[in-house]
């Protein structure tokens, strides 16, 4: 977490650290340290055992100001812009940092991050390199990963926030299901057969009324395209009674932090293999949900998992280690869970493939999956926060799989 | 354009370029080589006079497929899974990396582009460096810069049919506006004070209805707040007869190309003076759609503008470069356009600051405006291609300060 920062810059032999880019919206490393959104960036300067300094357009400060950095300076106290007019941006910009790193008597090497576009920054940093600062590249994790990684208790606060707004969301949605009619294996709605497209715009006036946006859109695999768990649904595919739909979604507030949640739901009766898959998937994230903790390595727990796939016949990752190509597209075909916080796709991992020990303050997506292609899928999703001795669940959505 | 991609490489000395993400979401360069949305994105590499080929995830294959380059491989077909087992992230990437280079005979200066994560890429780059690869960085504009600054015909239909919705966005507001009551100073609609927040609501929906998202949210600045330009309005805010309000609103399809539009409206009647400077920022736009057309430098026509508004008694950037601090707020306070495509921020400029030599094929705004600190503003903005000879305005919405 961000108090961290020093520790984690001693550790690393690093004098300094910057953090930049043209905008916090895209940029999670940028937003992370700022702790605010600011439209056109900036440029973070952090000394260790010093107060980090933030420099921004002069239109942005009021933005900037709104975020955990006290001290905010703007380009024009760096005569930025005369610099811009005089030398052209390649130049103006390594003045700008330049200047930055020598007001505030930035020693050692730095560490530079941020999501930016490569080949410029590539030519800026080794222009600074000819000034005589030592900037450094670093291998994942890198410093702000690292950080990233273990959530406080603000940011668990905003994380469990957006869950009660997504989980809004889901119920909202589960209404329309519930108030379907059912004709044979066609659902009606308001009349009209029920197309994923439909029950999609729905999600996303939802989504609008709790302020969420979900940029890569909602998985809403109904039937047989959900064995795929990537698959997900197209505006035309029919909802139809029996089948699964795997409803996963994952909402970011404006440009800051993320929910993810998955359940599986039939509309009508579900088939005995669907039942059986989904009785499958509920016990091992039962199963994981009990050995999740402080110390515990993911793996380890992954294979729990495993074990109780492979004891009732599902394939399994392990299965495909063994060269089993069919475990690729069948049974259980990924991993157990993800990190999330400003993104859905970071530290820590839990899989069979690497150890992670799991540290108080991750918050991890706990969602095993059964898949049979031509069949469907069936997806359970939680997110958790490890503590010593288990967990904290941010999910309180009900797990039913017939409406 | 993208057509001239062998041709800028010759021009830089460029052997191969690679481009690079994780995602194509809030990476313009990779989506701009794809033509598609990629949700894990990948390693786009092209030799000179060479066809490009795109590596990705097994799972983005399909969504890879939908773009315009040809030759789609696998991570798998580098094994790229065994080594991330075998040697780690860190490794493995570079190994990855190597092996497309080396596969597809990748020879001289290799340029590397994309939204990425700046510290573990200069890491990454090094290590290529240090296998033999000639990786460099470029200043701006990059190649990549310079082929999105100028756009082809299937582009421009993509940004023009982003333009429809957004207009239809902005007619579906209006009629909000147009239903309101007056009250003395108050506004109401459906017997409710009708504020910046109600209306904002109603955007975000229309928004979702066309599939459009907009991240970093409308501006809706009514009242004397929209005397600063980039003043979003607060949902708080109360509309008031009188009073201008700047309705400027930017989407982007998902993942893809983006529209930007501005209007100013008065509900009720306006002011002499606000009436004046919607006239004068009418008149300075249409003297710039006058202007501008393919070998004709924006600075010049921005020059035009600004000699209008100065004939007007309004202050203009020129004065502000003469050391007039009350230029910075007051008048023409910003530049005359920017270009439009995959963001909102990108090549041509149109300024008082920079020669600019316009080229067919120039997407850009054009959004005169003047403030006026205490009173509010007034911003008229179009999209326009440039052409030979003149231009072809994207934009159609009505141009009216009265509702």
């Amino acid at each position: 977490m961000i108090s961290d920062t020093d520790q984690e810059m001693e550790k690393r032999g690093l004098g300094a650290i910057v953090v930049a880019g043209d905008s916090t919206f895209g940029n999670p490393e940028l937003y992370y340290v700022i702790g605010a959104g600011v439209p056109r960036g900036g440029v973070y300067l952090k000394m260790r055992k010093r107060d980090p300094v933030l420099v921004v357009s002069n239109i942005d400060a009021g933005s900037a100001r709104k975020g955990q950095v006290k001290e905010i300076e703007t380009y024009s106290e760096y005569e930025y812009e005369k610099d811009l007019q005089r030398y052209g941006r390649n130049r103006a910009q390594t003045i700008l940092y330049d200047k930055i790193l020598r007001r505030h008597k930035a020693k050692g090497k730095v560490g530079f991050y941020g999501k930016v576009e490569v080949s410029s920054f590539v030519s800026l940093i080794e222009s600074l390199r000819r000034k005589g600062h030592r900037i450094i590249g670093e291998k994942r994790p890198t410093l702000l990963d690292a950080l990233r990684e273990t959530k406080d208790s603000m940011e668990i606060e905003r994380i469990s926030k957006v869950g009660v707004r997504t989980e809004r969301v889901v119920e909202r949605t589960l209404e329309i299901l519930r108030d379907s009619s059912l004709e044979g294996s066609d659902v009606f709605y308001q009349d009209k057969p029920l197309t994923v497209g439909r029950v999609k715009t729905h999600i996303r006036r939802f989504l609008v009324d709790e302020n969420l946006v979900n940029i890569e859109d909602t998985i809403f695999a109904a039937g047989p395209g959900s064995a795929d768990p990537h698959y997900r649904g197209e505006e035309s595919d029919q909802i139809r009674a029996g089948e699964p739909i795997v409803f996963d979604i994952f909402p970011q507030e404006a440009g800051g932090y993320c929910f993810d949640t998955t359940r599986t739901y039939v509309v009508g009766k579900p088939s005995q293999e669907v039942r059986s898959m989904y009785e499958a998937v509920l016990e091992a994230q039962s199963i994981a949900l009990d050995n999740l903790r402080e110390g515990a390595n993911a793996k380890d727990v992954t294979g729990l998992v495993c074990d109780l796939f492979e004891k009732r016949g599902y394939k399994t990752p392990r299965d495909l280690a063994k060269g089993n190509e069919m475990a690729r597209t069948t049974g259980f075909t990924h991993s157990l869970g993800h990190g999330v916080g400003l993104t859905i796709g970071e530290r820590p991992n839990l899989s069979v493939l690497f150890d992670e020990t799991l540290r108080d303050g991750h918050v991890t997506s706990v969602e095993p999956g059964l898949y049979r292609p031509g069949l469907g899928g069936v997806r359970i999703e939680d997110i958790v926060v490890i503590r010593k001795g288990g967990l904290q669940n941010l999910s309180r959505l009900e797990k039913t799989l017939e409406l």
